[in-house]
């Protein structure tokens, strides 16, 4: 797959998202219309790149599963990686002003309206990860939902976070950083790739290779996304660059060099790849996605 | 049922609800302890009624059910609440220092830390949720996840919360208020009533029965709730009295005087009772359960 026809499955796959989330998400003008403004504005208000949901369906792609059965769990996916960017923006956390180019959910709103549209969402995301699909026992999206909630708690994002504010000001090793990122932003992406791998229909083997797939992915996601914070600015990111820094945060640059932290962002993408290794022209898109990750960072 | 015998059956179930939350949530010795503990001190820390979980019960029994099976699905509707009570009473919310007797979560631990502990239990809230019931479909368990999740979230709990908030400090109608509680404190003891019956079992009439006097219930709590506010005390309530007055919200003694408030209760209690008219005496917990409301607002 060239950059040219990544770019345009992840546009097409970004809108077909977008298309479904607008559907979910109650209209602005309808009560409690602050509430529903405040969502639409974190949801649908500044762009994001829709990862893990586009991870759900091109997961359910690479084992020959039908991508639009699985879009109301990829909107899930969505739905909770967004409440986490709402909480994770609190005064109380990280407090940051900007995120992905458009105000904090809490500076264009407030507080509590904050709180309450991170609620919502969560909430909304276990409605629609309820939803039966074609070709599928009740009972797997059943335990899919569990290893949503599973990933998603304190056993994975939230535990993640929690270990994250209790790092901050203070030195961090590398296991520590590494098992932070594990659980902060690692396990909804694993789930993402896991998720559509057995939604799809994948078989046991190839639910297995895909969940690696995830594993390595959010890694080199994490690692990337540490070197884009030092390199980048804000006209890429979204966000205001060098915030890790500012808040006395560990990075992979910080511990480690940027130089090492490339290659590590290297061996990760390897280790993805790798977990692909038996798979069709059908995970052509995955490989392409992790492939891309390493691009931004130069 | 006589007030000793429903004393001793809510005794019974409340340890039954707290036995196994105990064992659904990480100790507070296993990573990340700080979360871990802020979930155990809100969620077992201050007792609690665990009024949903034992609607939940006391619904799938009135319709013959088998309440061990519902266990994990009534503890999930306490975790729900218990996460709600722990993010209202934040600073950018209510602003409570005190809650079921101790104090809240954001001033035994921190704001940051209370923030996820609620994140963390609404998550654990669909993972219990997900749990397979014996003699009934997948279908119908994915189904009440949906329901569980609808009267949680925008159009349920969540919303009522933010309708709550936007009324405050301004003239509020009758008719407002009803809306915010049916939606606030209404929604979720609605749902636990209308999903004990569904996953106990009942057939479309019982559980269109139960979801009435859900509806019922709710109403009359909610108001004994208003009244206790103003002739309680902390020894009763478990948290600070006089409250509402203080933060200058509506309730039925306000908007109607406290006679009428009485009779109003009184009403909702009758309603709830007719629409247990056709059950058996398995249903006697939830008569028993209802009519207990008013013994406390003379």
């Amino acid at each position: 797959m060239t950059p040219t026809e990544l770019e345009r499955y992840l546009d097409d796959h970004k809108l077909m998202v977008e298309k479904q989330l607008d559907g979910f998400v109650p209209s602005a003008n309808r009560p409690p219309q602050r509430l529903n403004a405040a969502i639409r504005h974190s949801l649908l208000g500044g762009g994001g790149k829709r990862l893990r949901p586009i991870l759900v369906l091109a997961s359910a792609e690479a084992v020959g599963g039908r991508k639009a059965d699985l879009l109301p769990m990829a909107c899930a996916l969505e739905c909770i990686h967004t409440y986490s960017l709402i909480h994770d923006d609190l005064p109380a956390m990280d407090d940051d002003d900007l995120r992905r180019g458009v105000p904090t959910c809490h500076k264009a709103f407030d507080e509590a309206t904050a709180i309450l549209a991170g609620d919502a969402l969560l909430t909304l995301a276990f409605q629609l990860a309820a939803t039966p699909i074609a070709g599928r026992t009740d009972g797997v999206v059943l335990a899919m939902i569990a290893q949503l909630a599973r990933d998603a708690g304190i056993h994975g994002m939230v535990g993640g976070q929690m270990l994250d504010i209790l790092a901050e000001n203070r030195e961090t090793t590398l296991a520590e950083l590494q098992n932070i990122h594990i659980h902060k932003t690692g396990a909804l992406i694993r789930a993402s790739c896991l998720i559509g791998a057995t939604l799809g229909g994948g078989d046991p083997e190839q639910i297995r290779h895909l969940n690696r797939f995830g594993e390595a992915f959010g890694l080199a996601f994490q690692i990337t996304d540490d070197i884009l914070d030092v390199i980048g600015d804000a006209r890429i990111m979204g966000k205001s660059p060098g915030t890790d820094k500012r808040n006395n945060k560990a990075s992979y640059p910080a511990l480690m060099g940027l130089a090492q932290a490339r290659q590590e962002a290297q061996n990760m993408v390897n280790e993805a790849l790798e977990a692909l290794s038996s798979f069709p022209p059908t995970a052509d898109p995955l490989r392409a996605l992790v492939s891309r990750l390493l691009d931004r960072t130069h």
